[in-house]
């Protein structure tokens, strides 16, 4: 997510420094062009005009407060985190809330690290900023100069409504795949020719168990509540469809089928209205982003 | 299915005849080029040379019979259904059954009807034949040319074997899909904001829910054992990653999404070795062959 931030703004003429607890991370960062510099946090904090934060959420919450203690009078700081409540909750009483902006952009691969970055990964991508009002104006204009540059689309909302929406449409969807790609069925030595069959439902349906542990386990951790019940609304559901197999029970099949295909044209519909581009890596999984 | 093989036969330069009970599709059909002329089943049937079933797999065990009663001699029958055991089990004792090859190509999208016909849907696609010895030398040397001058990757398999492998890899994912999208959150008179955040993870999980009854409700009935041990594989191991997220226990969590990403690992890098082209529709949801 950083180093596609990088890119993009690189481009655009932006001098970006690159702090990263990872050599490695940073080596490719420079060598893919995403960074101009690599530096320690601190020494890059000192004269940082906005500090753009690509971590985990767990080590947000940790550095956060560091990060606003450390900061130039007039800076601005922003997150890119999935989940916001506790985010912004950390924060409730710092002297220094009004820098801070918290921000989800909806767009990202199922890869991590500096290669997968794509200068184009937030081009048209929804971005969500969560209660403006406790930002300042000036570091509110900051950050939407910034998304806007980026060329994508902004909405406010509140910390708990975007946890409680993003568990449904994203930390759900995760979680699915991730329950699809560990299943015992997928062990490799014991199935040989089932992989040779997978074909494009199987790739859309697991395409999320690559994500990485690092990044995800803190957004069930900040976000269990919603997203548990979100995780029972489902087995509820597919339990009931299971059932309905079971009896061959086709009327009441076809009925949860019709309201499937409903629920998903009106989806693709707002989707195709709000989307504008789509592209995809050639020869690997596919990039989305909307 | 039957509009792109005619498409793609047609460029080919062979004659193709489209025979359907709904005569909207026939005209479309006609006039995207997928067909040279309508005709009714008999009379199509009469100096075919080789007759294509693309129709749910119910209809196909119904009129299997009566095609190949109906076929010229030297003529052979192929059809494109997602299950096999029913209907090479139903065509066992047929004085026919030589003519007859069973054929499921693994491509398709989430479209139907005509107007989602696409020329290029079967190249390098995997095709599964099954249980080749019971069919003719003849008609499987008709059927090979046919799958080689559309570019396909032919494997023999055993029905059982098939129906089998098929549910976990394209059946249980579509009833996935079909829970996700069939769920009371997603109804849209409830739910306004959540449209508007869904991004690529909710796209590519909920993509299958757009897909058809008819042509479902058939395959989940021909194949219910295979598929309910599928679900039941996949609820057992949705609910054991809800209990360790409720429990915060993140060693067993992080060993199981490890073990996703490994499996993910491995599908991707057998899919990438087989996966030649893939393809996508720009500004709609994605059209995936492999």
């Amino acid at each position: 997510m950083g180093c596609s931030l990088g890119l993009a703004l690189k481009k655009g003429g932006h001098i970006i420094t690159g702090v990263d607890h990872n050599p490695l991370h940073l080596e490719q960062a420079e060598s893919i062009g995403a960074i101009d510099k690599a530096r320690e946090l601190n020494d890059a904090l000192a004269d940082a005009e906005l500090v753009v934060i690509g971590v985990p959420v767990d080590a947000t919450v940790r550095i956060l407060p560091q990060v606003l203690d450390s900061m130039p009078e007039n800076a601005t700081v922003m997150d890119l985190g999935s989940t916001k409540l506790e985010i912004c909750n950390s924060l409730k009483n710092h002297p220094r809330r009004g820098i801070f902006v918290p921000v989800h952009p909806m767009a990202g691969v199922e890869h991590s690290g500096p290669l997968a970055a794509h200068v184009d990964l937030y081009i048209n991508a929804k971005v969500i900023i969560c209660e403006p009002q406790k930002s300042s104006y000036q570091s509110l204009n900051v950050v939407l100069g910034i998304l806007q540059e980026l060329k994508m689309r902004a909405i406010f909302m509140d910390t708990e409504d975007h946890d409680r929406q993003l568990a449904l449409v994203s930390h759900l969807p995760q979680i699915m795949a991730y329950a699809l790609a560990s299943m015992g069925d997928f062990d490799l030595a014991a199935n040989k020719q089932w992989v040779e069959l997978g074909g494009g439902g199987l790739q859309s349906s697991i395409r999320l168990g690559k994500s990485d542990a690092n990044m995800w386990m803190p957004i069930f951790q900040q976000n269990k509540n919603n997203i548990l019940e979100y995780i029972d609304n489902y087995l509820n559901q597919l339990t009931a469809l299971r059932k309905l197999i079971v009896e061959d029970d086709h009327v009441a099949l076809s009925e949860n089928i019709a309201r499937a295909n409903h629920n998903y044209e009106k989806l693709n519909y707002r989707q195709n209205k709000i989307k504008k581009s789509v592209e995809m890596q050639q020869g690997s999984f596919k990039v989305f982003y909307s």
